[in-house]
């Protein structure tokens, strides 16, 4: 199956991942990282070739850790608790410090740069960089939490043994970073705005619509089939169930539809989609996956905590199990599998943590309202001057009025 | 101001609704009128003419009253209690009966069709019919329900002393239907299909999309002036409030975008929206507005209940209101109608009139779901499909396992 | 009906509020007054019999103007926009300047405190006062809202025309408050703690919560009503629509129930109702309210807006009316003033003032969630250790192994 | 830790379950199944005894598998797909067939009754039963679903590791069920009405909010070690997130204490909670469960796929982790097992698997609501009668007006 292999993939080390595509964003707007150093900008192009070329695929970390949130990254009391420069030399940084979730580190390639904006051009310097080296690169450590994949069969678990990612926290011991992978170094404004300029942050949105299509489809996909071997179309909240599933999945469509109906050269002269429809569609998804999930439990029901497993229909009970799990419109051997699917779709730990990957791969919703608000202050501008327009004329046209009119009634 | 105007208009009796552009639709495909009765497709396109001609404004009625739900149109106690085709004559049809909620009753021309499908080909053929004839023609009465213009100012209602439509049940009291304004007549399979076939169904939606957006960017610029005008956005909650109106907004502009990035020539040569962006825009809009005015409630907050009227700001109390009344950012005299505004948008009559019209406009949520479902079984069907053939996969993989293998760990 | 008359009763200028409510709760702690100023506790328990033996009702303004709410209240542009005292005579305080929204300014008594805590107790001490005088004291203006009662009838407006309370803003110009008539003056602290330790605070959210039982119940009874008439048992939502209205008001009843059976004597020795459950409920009843009004809204739907007025099922369109809107099982003239009542507590401007009220007469609803978490750390700290000790059993249980064995699988 | 064991416990084999609660209800009505035949009061109330003096564990199962929903149980394709009365013999009643979900299939004693009512007392007859009976008696067969306890330490799995239940299918191979262990058999009456007579319903329900608090005390607690061990309190939503638990505590304790309070002698002379209140508890916190499972994950964030696994804290990376995964006010080695705990309650699949279960123990929600309505028809049909009272009033005063007062201003 393609559905979740678009997304999910790096188990194969080999189809590339959505922070490719932001690699690709970062070597189209080269130019940007030129400004600061030629060779910075002919890195980021000949990084992407090489990923590219030899088909890699590539994993980013892009947070640091704030033990105490109520300090910045360079006032932590351990200085190189977050990731930072700690020397530079003809060979490349000394990079000391630790940088927080790596999803799928078992990629090949690790693209470190800063998702949070830095505030402070002079101390924060040392941990402004943006660079792209192999996983393996000595002095780099992950740390994984548990795996979700507990070693079942694709029948038990079809989602969670095929599409792990798992997550880590990085740690550079003293690691080289050589110069030819080194896109920005020692710069606060370069590095707050480098996805932004580039176009890699669009790039990237671009690629995660089209994963939100296909996780859509799939859960429209499977609702329906629990709804057809059940028969529960006799309840009427069904069709509002399935009803909302297929909004999101409109919405996410019309939203790509929009971005690439209105994509144009940029100032890299590359094609960049519409930014607007992008960044609106990954929000609405966070809170969309969630309620799919629910809906999958609603509509699964107890039938998700009913289901035997492979070693049991392949048991001695077999027989027993053919007969008493049969649905209205499913042999239990063609349903037991499908709620398998549902339950590792909705209950599972991996279904929870997709439901965390979702919720705040963007970073923490607060944040994120925040930054789309102050990003589109010219917009809300606009839109409020039209109503303060209208308002003004209701006010002059009272006060225009002599005023014996205006008592009331 | 133009961003109300686009969508409630009547009043002035000058600007087309989604009426007329509905009256447009049923012109372009009249080819499929006159399949029927050469006479309804040239009556179709020769009204739709006149109307655009004259600029004249269109309402319409589409619903049959129902006392006893449980029963057919047909089968209610009395048979005239939907209007009905009375009797067929030379000059046209006696139509005889009530019909629901024509909004915007002062508009020049009523179009009479069937919103819901009937059923029964046979006994339900004098209720299936199409016309389109003056408001004002001989039998035709409206009863009205109570206007929420109260007769206040400008600056008092700034929304319902100048947007107020109304609506009205319709009643026919034996009005002779001449054959020119007729579509459609006692045909049950072209009165139910006749707005989707025709291409009017989807032409309405999209205007009715032109106006969600109009209505979400008024909302967000309302809560803009709002927030600025009272220093609101040191409450983080605040940012989460703007960034949900802007989604909404931009949901609505991609589905347009999408919708017309798609249109095609139809089967009458005419270009058509893509259907389904405009559809998910008008359902989720439903859900999305009354949302929008309760962001409002809670940006205004007790401030809406504490805003003078036109003849306290022109009476004595003026220099206790200008001193009392002031806010972070705004002279009290603007503050005072700007929260004036915010109480029509959010609080008054009119405000929780436009909630119900976008909750229902488009019919009761449960039916518009199932319709929705029904409509899209297709689609639906596919994305299941792909869900099965994964799930097949992993169970036609665990049964060519030999069994020893299978038993968990 | 005595439904909507427990709550809304001030035009009557008879029955008692939640504030007489909370008079008596002032007076129950007198002595709290007193030991302050031997004079002030006995103002209290002589304001109160007075009150009480002449049958008025009281009305109240608790907040301060904030024209720039990054300041505090004794630091805005002009120390007297919010009201503080001006001097202090023989006679006693004389008082300059504004308070928010007392709901019901035709009471007949005047209560004026802090609902928000004074932070400063040397700069603020102007701010720091309670007492209570009758509403038409020389120097009190009050400027009011624009009222909900639009002038129909009883039949037309059945909540509006009986129940509309009013808002007002107050202004003290210069007014002469009498020694007797004050319980707090100059004492941020006593100030800052009056209602809660007298029990004052407890008293009013007591019958607060009768009121909100008396407002759910009625719009249990109005949904099962509307549900009756139109047959829409007929949906399966709709069953979840009474169950939730159900729901709200069994859980305002098990609050109260609650509060009365763990009433104890306070340290006054006045029997006072336990404080969390009527706290729970008054929070709850917040949220709850908007939503029984959008139940309301969804099973009346189309209905609301398709009622006749008074003048018309008195005019001559009568017998139409009579015939055009009958209900399953109403008759037209039952089912039209059920319907106008609907709309009243649903779509009017009143309806919307309620919900207005509702939502916010407790207080912004981000204070109210910090207030309630401040005001019980004792009791999160004692879950929270209940916690941890768990947490830590686990904990010391894997460090106490021998370190071979600890390694996963 | 007692938080957790009062509700599973199963695995212990030892605590009593809100089925041994029930068996005492049953045991206290004994004399509506004497009605019946004598020899079955004695039964349920020699069952409960032994149950009790032996301290054995109790659980149940109530529902019958139903392949084709459209048909009753009665009538699928196979007879004896739910289980039914085979025959009956001189020793007792030989059952065949299956039912659905016991949960905690491990207890010493099943309970067989319906949970949903028959609708045929002639041909639901051999479905119309009432035991108990020892779970290893011969013929009975459990298929279990997957097992969610993955056999992790308790440092890795704090929750799952000690309280997974598990759920089974139950199938009686042609099982004899010993007259002394029959409460009823062949009556579809007094099978349907055995729980609510005889008030094991109740007494089931009381022990249900008894372990709704817990778990709400448990979430409040969880929530507010993670607030405090990141210093999360920054955030405005953390407060609402706080209050709204702390909510969900405060209504089950207020539920369960109005139900005490009016607890009452019932018709067999035991005393018996108010039965509202207990049932209002149990609907709500299905609803509150799922979202405060979501409150965990809005807290724990992405620090939930953050966290190393005991074999990690205990390795060689032990000095890393201890350094970089400290929190502002916890040490690495308190956070991590904080945030292995809330990983637990909140994304591991026991996690899911007790949201399933707290949505869905009372049955299908749709039901559910139905069920509420139907038995609470003389409290709405009261709140009903109370509202048109109201409305009466209001038509009568209209037309007792003369007419030619009651046209609109």
């Amino acid at each position: 199956m393609r559905i979740w292999e678009e997304h999910t993939h790096g188990m194969m080390g080999r189809l590339p991942t959505y922070l490719n595509r932001g690699a690709m964003g970062l070597a189209a707007g080269a130019a940007y990282f030129s400004e600061a150093d030629s060779r910075f900008g002919a890195n980021a192009l000949r990084r992407y070739e090489y990923l590219r070329e030899h088909d890699l695929c590539m994993t980013a970390t892009l947070s640091s850790p704030q033990a105490n949130r109520a300090a910045s990254v360079a006032n932590q009391a351990d200085p190189f608790l977050a990731a930072r420069i700690k020397e530079e030399t003809n060979a490349g940084l000394i990079v000391r410090g630790c940088r927080m979730l790596a999803t799928l580190p078992i990629a090949d390639e690790l693209l470190v740069y800063s998702g949070a904006p830095l505030r402070n051009p002079e101390q924060e310097a040392p941990y402004a960089f943006v660079f792209s080296i192999p996983s393996d690169t000595q002095g780099i450590r992950f740390i994984c939490r548990e795996s979700v994949d507990y070693g079942r069969s694709h029948y038990d678990h079809p989602l969670a043994s095929r599409f792990e990612e798992l997550d880590a926290v990085v740690i550079f011991d003293d690691v080289l970073v050589p110069w030819e992978n080194i896109f920005v170094s020692h710069d606060v404004p370069r590095c707050n705005s480098a996805f932004s300029r580039t176009g890699a942050a669009v790039h990237m949105d671009h690629q995660t619509v089209v994963k939100n299509i296909v996780k859509a489809e799939f859960m429209l996909g499977l609702a329906s089939l629990l709804v057809n071997s059940i028969g529960a179309e006799v309840f009427q909240h069904i069709y509002e169930k399935l009803a909302e599933l297929w909004l999101n999945a409109e919405t996410m469509k019309a939203c790509l539809r929009a971005a690439e109906a209105d994509a144009a050269l940029d100032e890299w002269q590359i094609m960049r989609p519409a930014e607007d429809p992008l960044v609106a569609a990954c929000i609405l998804f966070s809170r969309m996956y969630p309620r799919m999930v629910e809906i999958i439990q609603q509509i699964g029901a107890s039938g998700l905590v009913a289901m035997p497993t492979e070693a049991d229909v392949r048991g001695p009970l077999a027989e027993d199990i053919k007969k008493f799990y049969q649905a209205a419109r499913a042999e239990a051997f063609d349903r037991i599998p499908m709620f398998r699917l549902a339950w590792d779709a909705s209950v599972s730990a991996f279904a929870s943590r997709q439901v965390l990957y979702e919720r705040f791969s963007r970073g923490d919703p607060i944040r994120v309202a925040n930054a789309l608000v102050l990003t589109h202050e010219d917009q809300l501008q606009r839109c409020a001057e039209r109503v303060y327009e209208f308002i003004r004329q209701g006010r002059d046209e009272a006060f225009a009025q002599p005023s014996d009119d205006s008592v009331d009634g």
